[in-house]
């Protein structure tokens, strides 16, 4: 091939992106398409579900490792005690200033000793920062813990505060966010972060995530989105576009100090994509486990390691086996067994 | 809830298979329809990218670590040399017995001092076992190697040698597989796998690949496809069904002693499904890194001291780096961007 001169590379990336942003055109109808066409399975799902007893806490109990990774002991007893109902929606798929990639996660709890409230939702907004950046932004989530009871250790109380304090703020100053790392509430939430041991954080400290960026609002969303629909136009045009990259890159503040749960983005991912269309698999896996019992897997050998250094263990599976037979007749061999 | 009954949770099994076989429907249906609707977008970018130099050598070098941890430096160097076209393609798309899963991976070459192919397919076909696993097996391509350029050190030619060894035994012996492992191409094979490094295999190895579990015939396949739809058929009109787990588990053989590449499958789903689709955003990456080239990333530090152990070591980067002065202009910042 010869050698292309600067402008004609340059005209190559144009088309590339031109092509990007077709290809997730395409992308956004199908996760609608999905969506319609799922929906009818989900709702005959959830009321075949809402007749087996356990059915969510069980799934948590048998997600991959990139969930499972996240439950302490402590939250599978909480799930094993109260988890009623769980389910994720897209909720901005009809909205045109929203996103098909947005979504929620809502909990469902039954009377319990740990917290007050009944339902705890997730919301996750898919959205494009000025600079660039794309991807899933939360508030974080009120949990009303029981005296004595939290299992974040103030961590789910302090984002939410200073979520409040930076609405406040921002309110005030007109969006711009310099002064944030001043608030009272800000400092409070750095010095929790830094002396919580991360290790054993519960799960329940994921209803605390705000972004692994920083949070953007729907307004900047929409300015940027804005912005690089008039760019592209422009490039299909042939006509020439800035180049705005990297334009905040240095006065980026870093907001990872305040965010309680780094990861809180993709674990969401996983638990919409695959926990929760996947769900039916994961419940099988459970009864699959306990009818091996005798040999034992190398998963349920660590959980049982884990079960030994725990003090509030309980055993999700004794809970469903009373009154079972062998009942795995309806599910196909999972060993080796592989979705694509 | 109250107790239930075994026949009680006998039938919400069933009712979950009924619905997970739904579920499939509406995946398969949603595959076909993204091929229908990419499909233009594809052929577009194909010719964009014919006229780009490295491309394709470009985005493996910056595939995700899924990927490329399988490319050696000795891998890189003949992508860069001679990697000219690259294609999946789902070839059984519309093949009532076949499988929207099913796809092929085809490299194109120029003519080079590693091989005589100038084409390289490999096919995946989705298949299910009479016991019920399912996923993708492959069969292995033989690559014409050139003297002493064998990356792989025989091992292709024993994959490919061994199975049309058993193809033939298979022939002759109506089906049963019992004999295979006394073949003497299973033999060599094995003990060539055995006394093989495999942290320094050659991403050509993979072209090798059979399966994670067996080789499962098209045969097999439908045969167990059409007894799945007929459990699921008596499944939905309330019969009893026959309980044919474990059926063959005890006597499987042991397979993988002569698979030579065991996450074969795993690799090229990703790359048919990540790399493939997203090959736009890995070759942006790729310039990026170029133009940060004075604040190197880890994974580039990483890459460099790959480099210094290596002899035979190519810069892709180098190799286009010619002519160019900065033109990522359209491309968003990659920092912390992410795809969902």
């Amino acid at each position: 091939m010869a050698e292309q001169t600067p402008e004609e590379v340059l005209a190559r990336f144009e088309e590339l992106s031109v092509l990007e942003a077709d290809f997730e055109q395409v992308e956004l109808q199908l996760i609608r398409q999905a969506n319609t066409l799922n929906a009818p399975l989900y709702k005959k799902r959830t009321e075949t579900i809402a007749t087996i007893p356990h059915f969510w806490a069980l799934v948590f109990e048998q997600s991959p490792p990139e969930v499972d990774n996240f439950i302490q002991p402590s939250d599978s007893a909480v799930f094993a005690e109260c988890l009623e109902s769980f389910e994720v929606s897209r909720f901005e798929i009809e909205d045109p200033k929203g996103s098909p990639r947005s979504f929620s996660i809502t909990f469902g709890f039954s009377e319990n000793r740990y917290f007050e409230d009944k339902v705890l939702e997730k919301k996750f907004w898919f959205r494009t920062a000025i600079e660039g950046w794309q991807g899933l932004v939360s508030e974080p989530v009120k949990i009303n813990w029981k005296k004595g009871k939290d299992l974040t250790n103030g961590l789910t109380d302090g984002a939410y505060a200073l979520h409040q304090a930076q609405k406040k703020l921002r309110k005030s100053s007109n969006g711009k966010s310099a002064q944030e790392s001043s608030l009272p509430e800000y400092k409070s939430l750095a010095q929790k972060i830094e002396t919580s041991a991360e290790a054993s954080e519960s799960f329940f400290a994921w209803f605390a995530f705000v972004s692994s960026y920083r949070w953007v609002s729907a307004e900047e969303s929409e300015k940027a989105a804005q912005a690089e629909t008039e760019r592209l136009a422009k490039m299909k045009k042939g006509e020439k576009v800035e180049d705005d990259e990297d334009e905040d890159d240095e006065e980026q503040q870093d907001f990872q100090e305040v965010e309680v749960f780094p990861q809180g983005d993709e674990l969401a991912t996983i638990i919409a994509e695959d926990m929760w269309p996947s769900a039916i698999k994961y419940y099988k896996h459970a009864h699959e486990a306990e009818d091996d019992d005798d040999d034992l897997s190398e998963l349920e050998v660590e959980e049982q390691s884990d079960e030994d250094e725990s003090d509030d263990e309980i055993d999700i599976r004794a809970l469903v086996g009373k009154g079972r037979e062998k009942a795995s007749s309806g599910s196909p061999p999972s060993k080796k067994q592989r979705q694509l």
